[in-house]
């Protein structure tokens, strides 16, 4: 990504690597704050978390739906918004939190069900990267990821910035300090290192017309989100399977030469990846494992991940490669990376 | 589907043809099981419902999930089977029913989330095709969808029974009869007349490569099913977005051609996906929708629906002519919609 200032996808680029200080901004600055809405939650002592977002954020609220229930031992589910914006309901909500996750927080999608939510008794957060939007000030309690102002379309810091407040904020319900994210600020910096070996990976996808991208557990969100990601910047028909549900039928259209990249950091992930990038193997896919240096698999090629702390965390740098492949296949595509056809900043969906 | 016994997917044509026979069943013998576990459950009070499914079943929860939310006020949450199953996680499910589906009650994934979910805690209840399959024996309740031996691997009359069985049971759980379902047998038989037509438009697939289908609401659900059913039959990639994610990125996809599907049924879904079937139109994209008769909806080609009782069964009916497309498709492109590749009818993932 070298001199952004001349070249198409100049914001993108500038974002992508702006998030290691990003990100070691919210460790220095935010956690306090974050700690101190996890206790007047804790205080209200919430049964059930529901988690609402759209698009990039909705992949956030996925992450965080995950950690609830390993991490914080509460059940949590995703909100469908239009079980409210198109029909109207009002569950029973007393001792749920609510947590809508937003960028812009200006989407009417979830201002309505933030609304609604509050108005059936949830104890009600917002986490935006937009103090003053709608969305902040519908929700009783507020969070920002402070990444600054985001100018491509395509979400890049916000999102990881996204990951990083949700991750504080559920050790900070748990008890805990967070101390897995430590290290994340370096370890993102290390994979930005990678620039030249990802263009080169990116030019291989110069004429795919789709790709199956796949992981598992904490990083099925992040299979979703590069998913979007390339969809969004380069038109490349990419598919999301966690591996388990991708065994479960769609398996059927990987014919040899397929290309799929699977994302297996170390942890529990790469055990569960196996049994797919076996059956990958034999059906002659074209496989990409990005993935811890070292890990067991016959992947056709790889792209290796930092060691992390630990597999709670990595999704937090495992969507970094895929960020930066996105922008690089986007230019090799002849399309600029800040400005997607069709697309919008704010998506006005009710 | 003539002659089905001389033909390739003999079995699947059989099993989608037998979908009003197994419907009308289950209102006639099923009704009062259901009742007699709804008031089981109703009697302890659940404030949150978990639900758990993999694959086809996944959509039957997720539909079940609308249900809960709009026509119960409850709190519900589709479960993600590896925090239990990688991550060995162990939530408070006091007060929670956890809900199982499974076609065979026989997939490890969902065995182990019941078991620890009935450790933790939780009323728990398994929707089966197979009373004395595993899953069906380590819940506290069952219910059989009674929809006779499935042969084919791509489900489908298990599919509706399972729509028809959680819609019963959502029902019952709010002391209501669930009188919106009773047409449902002869609408399906309806749908089935055309059959001329759908194999028609099968044809014009035959060289799709991919292909993106949509909609919202309550028939989000349905709109994945047939994504799977093309999939798993006929090896097209089929794309299933909630119209509102679609405009969330995806869109930019979209080109002059692509080949669309827009499922709306009567009623709020069909105002929803107003503004998506617009940009589809300045997009040039070949849309067919599947939907009401006398919409608005300026679509390329449609294939018209029965009026219904309500919105809230239309999945029920809005999924067959989706298998049957995909049946048609599937002999089209040389492929016997019984034995798509590389797939089994248990899928052993953990």
């Amino acid at each position: 990504m070298d001199d952004p200032r001349s070249t198409p996808g100049v914001h993108m680029a500038a974002e992508i690597r702006e998030q290691p200080r990003v990100l070691e901004n919210i460790l220095r600055h935010e956690s306090r704050e974050i700690r101190s809405v996890a206790a007047t939650i804790g205080a209200r002592k919430p049964r059930f978390i529901l988690l609402a977002g759209r698009g990039t954020s909705d992949h956030a609220a996925l992450y965080a739906k995950y950690l609830i229930e390993t991490r914080l031992g509460l059940p949590a589910g995703l909100v469908s918004p239009s079980t409210i914006t198109l029909y109207g309901s009002s569950p029973d909500l007393t001792d749920v939190l609510f947590v809508g996750v937003s960028q812009s927080g200006s989407s009417p999608d979830l201002i309505e069900p933030m609304e609604q939510a509050r108005r059936c008794g949830a104890i009600t957060l917002a986490v935006t990267n937009a103090p003053r939007s709608p969305l902040a000030q519908a929700a009783e309690l507020h969070l920002c990821v402070a990444a600054g102002d985001e100018r491509a379309i395509a979400a890049t810091k916000t999102y990881t910035a996204q990951l990083m407040v949700l991750f504080l904020l559920v050790e900070a319900l748990a008890n805990r300090m967070g101390d897995e994210a430590a290290q994340i600020p370096d370890e993102v910096a290390q994979v930005l290192e990678m620039d030249g070996v990802i263009a080169h990976e990116a030019v291989r996808y110069r004429f795919a017309e789709q790709i199956v991208i796949t992981s598992r557990g904490y990083n099925y969100p992040t299979a979703r989100e590069a998913a979007l990601k390339l969809m969004e910047t380069s038109s490349l028909i990419a598919h999301a399977f966690s591996s388990a549900d991708l065994l479960h039928g769609p398996m059927a259209v990987i014919e040899k030469g397929f290309p799929v990249i699977a994302i297996a950091p170390e942890g529990r992930v790469s055990i569960a990846l196996g049994l797919v990038l076996e059956q990958l193997e034999v059906l002659g896919a074209d496989t990409l494992v990005v993935g811890a240096p070292g890990g067991q698999f016959q992947g056709t090629r790889r792209l290796p991940l930092p060691h992390l702390a630990d597999e709670c965390v990595s999704p937090i740098v495992a969507i970094i490669p895929l960020q930066m492949l996105a922008w690089h296949l986007a230019r090799e595509r002849g399309v600029d990376p800040d400005e997607p056809r069709g697309l919008s900043k704010i998506t006005k969906t009710r």
